[in-house]
């Protein structure tokens, strides 16, 4: 028998069951965005009204030729922003490629003084020395801040192109950045630089460009994604297309499926940090209290645990919760869903490995050249791989390593760095391990690698200035 | 420019970009599923219709106190099954706890020769041998396999619980499970037993009645659950409680939220296995493809990757989407979402540290003994902690250690089994050590640590007979 309850003193406000099913915020918060959303008739989502003033917009009126279609994307914007000044020789020039949802907005500028997404890394002295390159960062193909993506107009239509987009590739976006570099007669990139799906896009310019990559940084990237990423994506895709709103992507003349979006960030935040950042940060620490819910502090003083004083709830209790919940609110309207999917899907299709890039309907530039418009392009011949005399192949080697290596075989005289952080769940340490392998069995004789601790997990790059904006500074140098 | 599409032979069936808006079979899935569900109006999900000549039931017709409730739960059933025979001094009988949403089907009996989820453990010369123990596996209280949950019957009102259900603790299922020990005058377990959420419980147990524990086996569990597993079982709770069907917890009279199910299921078996085995058993391959999209075999071959002749979708492309997908459809009508909820929120707010503890509205059961009423209990006053000679403290220690230590004293005399497995993402290995090192703090010298290698992650359990079953045989012995 259990009888310390009965010598509990009672609370002045009884605690009844029936309060569970009286009150769920967690959930009342979709149906309150949505009424929010249908009264403000005229504003649409930030995404859908970006100021045009704040960055500078390529267009490009050709076809666009693309991996996975033989019809081309018939034209093209590219919304993209720089910082620092092109030298007369054009040859100081670092081309900055973005993670999944962000913006050409790396950094403040004149016309656009918040602060970017990569504030702390760029700027005169900075990691990435404005004194002395010059930076040029662009939304991508398929994004919605700008460039040409599934928000914007098809103009065989005049209707929101939704889900009649095509399916684009981390291999297109990048080419639709160098019809951009070409248009500002940029002939050769000092560096190619990117984190996370940038990071992709800074080992894709080198496979379609090698001619024109000077260096190539890649940070917490891969050159092949992996199941486990592949479901994470999937199922953020899969919660934001079962939303009602969603309606196989033609919902622009409606309301955007805002509860998906939330409900997908929450999952991707789940990806984007670790364990042990959680577990310092948060711990079992509840949520605090708004004072409506406050115990009565005459007869209970709130616990710093659940407990019949503090009851706890099917919504949120802990803070871990709160913070997952307060992620996914702040996102659902600030990006589109189509552009969510469709980039996700880019990353899922990742993919260097020689037999991959075979069946693409794109080849790197050089096989377009006169000398060689007979001849397979020598990067899809399967290559000669062996590894570099300073590094011994790994012990436990992937089975697809060498088909890895002969497909970056392209990459083999670009000097690159490989940082990758143990503590990343997204895009884990083996993979980082892999890319620089690769490289280095392709005959790559310049790959400088990294491997940090820390506990941020995947989102390291956006934070440690000090280890990741020194070894890119390093590098660079 | 990139010409090498020009040469490449037309399909005798053009690829357009209009295919994918026109085909959304993932999304289709759900509004198919619900009008089947519409149109079945009479059967309802397997979880509604338990066939009770299939397990026993045990009526407890009194108040049950609870963890989180000055209001006791007024009456309550439990569903368990037995194998073996109990001897006649009933000192053979091993308590089995189940996962989050198992049944007491733990293994085939002539009432139910199906397969259970434990069959290949559980039977005569088995890793539980029944020619020398007498088994007993429960329905957890908060289940919807016949013991009583949210989806019962209130007797007061006649209506199902829904979300007026009182939130229920572990520590609250072990209760109600001693219940039927005492009806079946069961005094004292030869062990409890338990993996997962089980392993959980099997704590419990010993924390609650720890005269009435002989031993435990707590295999890929945790003494205190950590912000990451709060997180991943949020986001679950998150896609169902969005579901417009789940309409507050009461949808017992309509349908319930089969798509929120589906999506919590896709995004539950993501932490219960693991990268290393996606990477072997799914690698990059493609889902197969039904013969309606086979490309025309006259103008291609199908390829092994995508390409414009397997242009790839916004569904799912990949084995591991497919197969994902496939494990939350053939989950989401079998268990009730509010048993999913009300059970994963236990798991959450399990914590075996002394402050935690102290704030229940429960006590272990020596707290009631007669000679202990006028006195807090000993397990709840700070404990003085050291580690057992054999094993010296941990070198990085987790900074709730000592107070997890104190929580535990109650087990400091319970030979404990301790299991877990380096690739588990869910109740990782580090949490393994932390229980083991907890016990060995609070001064059990009887604690048997195992940590698995191998890919199967969290579900390693439910797999590997030979290592798992091993370890509880040699230890049960």
């Amino acid at each position: 028998m259990i009888t310390a309850s009965l010598r509990r003193p009672r609370l002045s406000r009884p605690l009844r069951w029936s309060r569970l099913s009286s009150s769920f915020p967690c959930v009342d918060a979709h149906a309150q965005r949505e009424s929010r959303l249908r009264a403000d008739s005229g504003p649409e989502p930030p995404y859908a009204r970006p100021n045009p003033a704040s960055y500078r917009t390529y267009h490009h009126p050709h076809p666009l030729p693309l991996s996975y279609s033989l019809t081309p994307l018939p034209s093209f914007d590219i919304a993209y922003e720089t910082w620092g000044t092109l030298s007369p020789q054009k040859d100081n020039v670092i081309l900055l490629h973005t993670g999944l949802s962000a913006s050409s907005h790396a950094a403040s500028t004149p016309a656009n003084p918040a602060p970017g997404w990569w504030e702390k890394f760029i700027g005169p002295g900075k990691a990435i020395d404005t004194n002395q390159f010059f930076v040029v960062c662009t939304n991508v193909l398929g994004g919605c801040y700008g460039s040409t993506g599934p928000s914007s107009i098809d103009p065989a239509t005049g209707k929101h192109w939704a889900t009649r987009f095509p399916i684009v590739s981390i291999f297109d976006m990048v080419n639709a950045q160098f019809r951009l570099l070409d248009s500002l007669g940029i002939n050769k990139l000092y560096a190619s630089v990117g984190s996370s799906m940038g990071a992709m896009q800074s080992l894709a310019a080198g496979w379609l460009h090698p001619e024109r990559v000077g260096k190539i940084v890649s940070i917490s990237g891969t050159a092949r994604s992996s199941p486990s990423a592949v479901a994470m994506r999937f199922a953020q895709r899969s919660v934001l297309m079962a939303d009602p709103n969603w309606k196989n992507g033609f919902y622009y003349e409606g309301l955007p499926p805002h509860t998906g979006m939330k409900l997908a960030r929450q999952i991707a935040t789940i990806t984007y940090r670790s364990g042990p950042e959680w577990d310092l940060r948060f711990g079992r620490q509840l949520r605090a209290l708004p004072e409506s819910e406050l115990p009565n502090p005459s007869t209970s003083t709130s616990s710093p645990h659940p407990s019949p004083a503090r009851p706890p709830a099917l919504c949120p209790d802990f803070s871990i919760e709160t913070y997952l919940d307060h992620q996914g609110e702040s996102f659902c309207l600030k990006y589109d869903a189509n552009s969510l999917i469709y980039i996700s899907k880019a990353m899922d299709l990742f993919d260097m490995t020689l037999p991959a890039l075979q069946a693409l309907n794109i080849k790197p530039s050089s096989s377009s050249s006169p000398a060689s418009t007979d001849a397979e392009p020598a990067a899809l011949q399967p290559h000669k791989t062996s590894h570099s005399k300073s590094h011994p192949p790994p012990v436990n080697p992937p089975p697809h390593l060498p088909e890895l290596a002969a497909g970056m075989a392209p990459l083999a005289y670009i000097p690159t760095l490989v940082l990758g952080v143990q503590s990343d769940i997204l895009f884990t340490v083996e993979q980082q391990r892999e890319v620089a392998d690769a490289l280095r069995m392709a005959g790559n004789e310049n790959v400088s690698y990294y491997e940090l601790g820390g506990v941020w997990g995947h989102d390291t790059f956006l934070i440690d200035v000090l280890n990741v904006g020194g070894a890119i500074r390093g590098f660079l140098s």
